[in-house]
């Protein structure tokens, strides 16, 4: 497929802070990422911070989507008990990018190592929007974010609307 | 369990109509359900028409959780292309209460026979609230409202808030 | 949605018998299947005979596919280590008809009493197309067919065609 | 398949009550169910009382599987929140026996109307054992027990073995 | 296990171009793909274009198998709404070799950085065969086919068939 | 989450060899995984030697997590027909460690180059324990045990006990 031929999609970005703790003030990575998002001149038009709950993370994406193409969760991924971004999020994806995951963990491991193997990071389209879970370490989220993300966006938003 | 030390909740039903081609006047269905509802003092306290469009009921269905605790979905249950109401619910729900499509089935057959078979009614929790699936004909959404939700539905909530 | 609306799609039906022992001619079940096809007019214009394997049952169906709208597996739904006739297709359906199954273990009841705990039967869609799994015993073939399929394909065909 | 052939399977039974609050002696179901099947010289061998913890009952499955080649858990099926029998069997199981839920249901309805939609009943296979998973209370363990299981599990057994 | 104990088993490939709009000789994936094969004297016994759809996919897959016992899919691995190439063949594996996909994207992520993401490369076993699902683009099926299907399908058509 | 505030929690490992052909004794990657913990200070508290049957792998698995918080699964992860270490395992995680996987590969190919693509390692939680599935070969155990597994279970043991 020709990249020519296809027309770019404007980014309606929603930024999801999973926390039981922080309020959205408080939250580093939700404002990092808004940050970095604006900066790159991609609008950040839904944001809100969530607790750790399954059904509540679920009806935080799904209202984002009332007006967002893009959502980024942060906060919830890891292995502790009330961890549960992930196994919310999992069954509503309809295609995986098994790749995000991957690539997110292959450059973690340049900065943390081996403790890379709890970075639950996952992304997947629902429709025509994307959706991506990060960790919640203002860490994570640069990196998340910076070199994944928002190189990628576009494109993925266009290919997912073709 | 002792029913007798339970407290009763109060019930705020939802009621979801699935079609594509009919406003929430021209639903016969919905109308009949609010109206079974009423009857018992039930309170609707949502109602909405929703395109057969799996993003879009998915999106229903929580954003009517956010007042309700028992939501109705009436339409798109049957296996035509569009149908997807089933599939729309199904990866939501945390507990599936078998028992409902299959008695709502075995009344159905003393109603219309074999025909019976393509009758696709789920029903389960999510957190403390319940969610049933039925068929978009009128005959079919009054026998399930009437013969099997309203009898039940004050101790399912009762048990589901246990 | 008006019945008088939709027209009527031919059926062209597939008969696979699952055996690791028997030939097409010995195999009473797959006959008194076709059999009860060709009395009503129901064309039947695949037949095979498939050893219990999931990979051979799986290629069998989609070969069946390719001439077939309507195929009827019979055999292999047991719970001996050699029946995988559920197994193999269940992962290939899209839409599941639970009423299938419930139906025929309702009406097996009658005939065999709570025996009927042992059949596996399902059914469900393929893209425009109908699957039905049902057991090798001669009786319960002729029950399903008879009883439930013939009554119900065509009202079937019309609806996942639509 | 003529049952002539097949040779008769010792049956070896398990009782497991799931419950949080009750001790073996003071559990009625697992007392009536041992006393139903000894009733009918189907010997059990082994018993526990094991708390409401998917890991707890797993783990109890399991561990009667080294003695028993069937076994019956009782409670913990319903839809409180630590309602979690069903969720710690279901992945474990090979084969699922959906009439044995399907059939239970038909005759509690029979008993209790349409509070049978309450019974998550299920039954199936691991490898050449019987698993059946029914509700806690006496009414439901004595039904299941006395008018299903007791007349099926030779026959069933002679099936999973073959 | 030692290899040296293993016999060699001969490879027969099969090629299948997952594309609505281009003919067999207009596309150059599959072209290169058998000349990759050819060159290393790996005989390509079946070749097919295939539209994307679940359907002929799963047919064009199983109709491969008869004669082969290692087929690759080039195309239909985006995130498109007509890409089903990975929706049609994950069902149907039974052992899932992550490894194939992540090594591919590791690859591939020299080649063309973060884009690497929009890569949905699986592959697995389907009885004792072997099954590649690699994207649609010249430099992927390259890449793919080149730098790991080439150098490990002895390898592991001599483990799947042990 | 600030690690200075969690309390360490003590290790009890457990090593299962997934061999039908190999005593304990008999069987290096056993050995080398509890001279690796010992070394470590990590106390091997459970070891047996187990079957390739999916039943047997379970039974293993849940009678280590009486006593370990910490299962080690070496062998039966291939594709050989036998293989079915990852089958058995993975139903019963509740949270998957992904990155355990890809980074044991990513290790792997430094050493093996294509060939880790047979590498069907996996990792993930049940309860509070963790549950880490490798090859049976030496080498792969070697890497597994002292580059990832060694350096992180004290981290992942604090965090799913949080």
């Amino acid at each position: 497929m020709d990249p020519s031929h296809v027309q770019e999609i404007p980014i309606s970005a929603g930024v999801l802070v999973i926390s039981t703790s922080r309020t959205e003030k408080e939250d580093k990575s939700g404002v990092i990422i808004r940050h970095l998002l604006d900066e790159k001149g991609i609008s950040v038009t839904y944001t809100a911070v969530i607790p750790d709950q399954i059904q509540a993370i679920r009806s935080g994406v799904i209202k984002a989507l009332e007006s967002c193409n893009c959502v980024l969760l942060t906060g919830g991924t890891g292995i502790t008990k009330d961890d549960c971004t992930i196994e919310a999020v999992e069954p509503l994806l309809e295609k995986h990018l098994d790749g995000f995951g991957e690539l997110f963990r292959m450059k973690s491991y340049e900065e943390v190592g081996t403790r890379m193997i709890l970075s639950r990071a996952i992304a997947g389209t629902i429709g025509t929007n994307l959706i991506f879970c990060i960790p919640g370490s203002p860490n994570a989220a640069t990196l998340a974010t910076r070199e994944i993300i928002i190189p990628e966006v576009k494109h993925l938003l266009t290919h997912v609307n073709k």
